[in-house]
């Protein structure tokens, strides 16, 4: 049986990276089917990563439901990106949501399959990152996880506290709302007060 | 059966897309090996996505014709391509070619493997833009999908003719003629007139 | 059976791009859980995409040591880089290593699974640099494949060098290191002396 929360997540991380796909579009002032391609890149990107690295069916492949959900997400961003006062900094949170969902459910998807721990918590950050790597590298932009903030490390967190809570015997969905809460409030931490774990310093200021 | 155009289609787009690395290779003039490894990448990285999202066997692994006519192109370009006055021209044109070809391929391999029509078009429009893409991300220029003219709305074209034509029970052979005429068209008349969707023009100059 | 020197090139290959990862990441100056990241992209990039076209279970999901490596590698880089006097250089020179070794690794298990000799040299190729390439793309440095020197050469010498003792019926083990000490004494010597084939050049200065 699949739970219900993993459906949900699915669906929510999704729609926001396909946003986050939009936005960027929007940014690069793209036509409309532009904004399709780069909402339906980020939406499905790390997904695909997943379950091609697992040799599971590409989860969108045979539920016509998520490429529909992307286009209509770059359809309404088409229409209703100006609305939004300041673009990047809404880019950028929904983003937050996917990182925490998508870690969660990488994670999950991973454990379902068989792999161990470490391969899982991998797993998950691949499904939280790839996506919107694809976006930054496609759209010419520096890509988040080269920023100061905390990104990937909010994708190991989400991921690592959701496999603990499956390990200690505990709800999986509750595992997972926590996970979730907490990959996402670290990074919120991170880009509202610039929250950064010690960043490597080369010494005596070398160039290289 | 396979109809014949089907190999046909990924002869020319394999051969015109390769064509295309291998331009790219020269204008970064690059080495002979330089000029094999992006003309491989870009002639066979669009079917590869999408065999691997289809989970059906890369179309190159048994069939040795491909990478020899990849490598074939790259040598030929390597010591023909001073003959061509302007070369990004040429790169631009082959492209269109291509994109028109391999939209209607991967409709059509991905309509074969039962896909539903969104699915169908979006491998569609994988199968068209992902070697182009990794060209000009590998070869640092801008992805062609980020420009001003009708690009991926070329790919989309020519799938979504495809499958309608198969819809209306039309022949697959006259419909993929009549598709890539479309898409091609479509791209041509871009580039030659600067055609362009409306693009998404933020309010009050914001600067993001 | 599995030939003893497959599973040491399989780690030393994992352990000296991980290596190169972690490096890129000390130049960007990122976190550790960057250094991990781009660490583990780099380790396991090139074997992740030569055993998805394959068809292959991936290499590192059923094994954990792979993984293991990547994250010490990552964690030891964090703490020693900077005792390197200059980092580039020692990237380079991992990288070369790594290259050679791969070329093999990836000629090997591609003539295993039964491709022919055109595509499993091209599997050796992508094997060596996809992971370097992905590293180069991700850390917005400048594609190795695009410099001056011998790069994509040394591994196509590696993986046909490789392919040529087996089909002289010689020892894959002693096939295997004279074809790595060749590769990668080709690299090195181009690194070292400048040593490069002839590029491409356009005629009369053209712009492009």
């Amino acid at each position: 049986m699949i739970p219900t929360f993993v459906y949900w997540l699915d669906i929510i991380g999704v729609a926001v990276f396909a946003a986050t796909g939009a936005l960027a579009a929007s940014r690069k002032q793209m036509d409309i089917i532009g904004f399709g391609l780069l909402a339906t890149l980020t939406g499905l990107g790390g997904g695909t990563v997943r379950d091609l690295i697992l040799d599971r069916p590409v989860f969108w492949l045979r539920d016509q439901t998520y490429l529909a959900i992307c286009l209509g997400v770059a359809v309404l961003c088409y229409f209703a990106a100006h609305l939004v006062q300041r673009r990047y900094p809404v880019l950028l949170w929904l983003d937050a949501i996917g990182l925490a969902a998508y870690g969660v459910l990488g994670a999950h998807v991973a454990s379902e399959a068989g792999a161990g721990v470490i391969v899982a918590v991998a797993l998950g950050v691949v499904t939280a990152t790839f996506g919107g790597l694809m976006r930054d590298v496609v759209s010419q932009e520096t890509p988040l996880i080269l920023k100061q903030e905390l990104y990937a490390t909010a994708a190991v967190c989400s991921a690592a506290l959701y496999l603990a809570a499956l390990f200690l015997h505990g709800s999986a969905t509750f595992g997972a709302a926590f996970a979730i809460a907490a990959g996402f409030g670290l990074r919120a931490a991170a880009i509202r007060y610039g929250l950064s774990l010690p960043r490597y310093r080369p010494r005596e200021g070398r160039p290289y």
